[in-house]
């Protein structure tokens, strides 16, 4: 039943929340008067996340927004807790630390209301690292700005929302690309998905749609050459020969599963 | 006569000057006891450039260093310092504005001089701006760190040592993904190399090999099967489908006649 799931939107970090809105926009537009629950949960402190996007969703008229915080995994098997994404239409996870996340969410029932969420057609948006934890791995380490190596990328499970994918947030403006090509090349089946800021994927039923105003760099290394991502050694930069590199703007879309852009 | 044609070191800026010196010490290998001219002509000021050469080529052995310098066009047809390339074995490009070494020798006596080194087998190096000046195409606007738009982008001529192809450098460490894949949207026919800090290609005989501590990116857009360099607005972000990318290290090479890498 792939096509009753409902849709995600992965935001690749500071979305506009004062001007024309695309994204949030689009997220309210789908909801109606549905609530959503804003997932802070990524981020060690609280820090106002759930104010600004009260702020950030006011004039677009969402039916009702829910802050859930976690402040360990105890927590996440809180029912109050759990009954907030049963009877929510939508959840949307704030910037942080995807490795909090995880850690706090990963196999407790949060986890598993989260994906009952998803099966039964709800909303699930994430920005920055709750755009990273949507994907099947996370890239959870590897500088930006920097030639890749090998060490330099670690890698982790991620809410496995979109499978077969590791997504980069903030890619263009922290200089990126090199620590998704040596993720790629670490793990050559995975696809490679970079998102700019104020950028998202808008993703159901195996299709995405670009919306915002950045791009989306997506890197296929499933038919490369030539890796070295195994018995090299650590301080070895990243070798990648042949991969398949997509520059997507708004407007652009691509199935996900055939792993080609269209318009 | 292409296998007459001398190497060339295309540099990415920042190569060791005090340490292992690999770059540097492949160049000293290569010319011997012959003459070096250090053309500082890229940078607005000499700033000291030849010094910091003659310091870093010291303890490698190269038989002579001479600096040339250019303050306007008609020096570049002074037949004095045309004859110090004439007399040469080989020239290293530093770093400043390639604009600037463009503008000063292009479709002068000091560019042809340049050339028919390259003809007789003489070395030719460049960094930095010098490294961007061996190439058909030159990028000379454009930021790093943002999501590329077709209007970032402005394109010269460069030397043509290397035919089709765009080269930028300080690449990884400036986040220049973004504006090499507007080049190259631009211009698909142009190969895109980018290459980071302390890192070189050596080409001669239409095969590059890596040197260096860094890695080089290559975009072939040759075959993309989307891009929307032209007729688009200004402000759009690029837009390229089915580019083919390869991430070098050392010990990579390139055939850029096949455009294909191998070990």
């Amino acid at each position: 039943m792939p096509n009753s799931r409902g849709p995600l939107f992965v935001i690749g970090g500071h979305e506009d929340k004062e001007g024309g809105r695309r994204i949030l926009g689009a997220i309210a537009e789908e909801l109606g008067e549905g609530t959503l629950v804003i997932a802070t949960i990524a981020s060690a402190k609280r820090d106002g996340y759930f104010e600004a996007y009260c702020e950030g969703f006011a004039p677009l008229g969402i039916g009702r927004l829910v802050e859930l915080y976690l402040d360990d995994r105890d927590q996440a098997r809180d029912p109050a807790r759990v009954r907030m994404i049963d009877q929510a239409d939508g959840i949307f996870f704030t910037g942080g630390d995807q490795s909090r996340l995880m850690s706090l969410t990963g196999d407790t029932p949060i986890e598993a209301a989260i994906h009952a969420l998803h099966d039964r057609g709800g909303l699930i948006a994430g920005t920055s690292a709750g755009a990273s934890a949507q994907g099947e791995t996370m890239l959870v380490g590897g500088s930006g700005e920097e030639t890749p190596r090998i060490d330099d990328i670690e890698l982790a499970k991620g809410l496995r929302l979109i499978r077969d994918c590791i997504i980069d947030q903030h890619f263009a403006e922290r200089g990126r690309i090199g620590r998704l090509l040596g993720a790629v090349s670490r793990c050559p089946d995975c696809l490679g998905i970079g998102i700019d800021e104020d950028t998202a994927l808008r993703i159901e039923a195996g299709t995405a749609r670009v919306i915002g105003s950045g791009g989306v760099t997506i890197v296929d290394a499933s038919r490369a050459s030539h890796s070295n991502s195994e018995g090299t050694k650590l301080d070895d930069t990243v070798s990648l020969h042949g991969a398949t590199l997509h520059a997507l703007g708004e407007g652009d879309r691509f199935d996900l599963v055939a792993r080609s852009p269209f318009r």
